[in-house]
């Protein structure tokens, strides 16, 4: 079975050897492991939007490869996930594929966003419905039969324990 | 046709205003607008984690009425756009409907995240592919028959002008 690997991941300064470390903990519980580096595209001759464009279509074939998906939510430039892991997020659930998450931060939406009385200091308010993020995100993953694992981890972008949690109940809940 | 009006509008305090002055723009181009905050449900007796359930439930049935999507991608508490609305787009985009987006923010992604070298202040890598968010998201746009329409408005979270030139070209390509 494969699994796609969203997430951040793929902005830190080694996305092939995160791929690799990610890979193996995948085939250690029965699932293939495929990540957004494993496409080897030829962008060199390319303008800038169209290399955007060639990764655009190869992450949407990868995922269409894909029976599931495990998505880095941890917090990414400011109180919310990457947006386009939860754009993919969304594709998977959209074609009733199992949404799996996990987060390196262990607090809630409402705990990690400052404000007043439920409002952010521009007035707008903040979601608190007890979830990680926003809640289409926590919403796709329980509407499925994914889950979602919180660590509030010290290496913030690269710690891979709740990471192994989550693929470890995929497998459970999936491969059993 | 209806069009579901995905964006951080919700988090506004007059929402339903905000919703009404979007469904009049529908209108006039010929769309019927569909506003998160359209369905009327009785949230009182359930528990926050079940009231943030029965709207992602909610909203995922009114993107399946809808035949296309308008997101607001104005950036919303960091350098990217709400991840609710990231979530949509992506729903919508694996169903194959239009997805079209404006951002009340005129600048590049690149332009909005500070760095050096390409390099975040984390040591993480500044997508630079001369778009308005993640490549996933300006991606889907484009592989649609959609557009993306940028302004820098003064009226931050609230100017309905790029949202209103994004929906008359919606209007010219789908309806016409």
């Amino acid at each position: 079975m494969q699994l796609y690997l969203a997430g951040p991941d793929v902005f830190l300064p080694n996305p092939l050897e995160v791929a690799r470390l990610k890979q193996q903990i995948c085939q250690t519980y029965g699932f293939t492991g495929l990540f957004p580096f494993d496409t080897s595209l030829d962008l060199a001759n390319l303008p800038p939007f169209e290399q955007g464009m060639a990764i655009y279509r190869s992450n949407i074939a990868l995922m269409d490869r894909c029976q599931l998906i495990v998505a880095n939510m941890t917090p990414f430039r400011g109180p919310s996930m990457d947006v386009g892991t939860a754009f993919e997020m969304g594709y998977m659930a959209a074609q009733g594929k199992p949404v799996f998450g996990y987060s390196n931060d262990g607090r809630l939406y409402a705990e990690r966003v400052t404000g007043n009385a439920g409002l952010d200091p521009d007035g707008l308010s903040i979601e608190a419905f007890e979830m990680a993020d926003n809640l289409m995100l926590e919403g796709a993953i329980a509407a499925s039969s994914g889950c979602l694992i919180r660590a509030q981890a010290a290496a913030y972008y690269t710690s891979l324990q709740a990471f192994e949690a989550v693929v470890k109940t995929a497998a459970e809940r999936l491969l059993a």
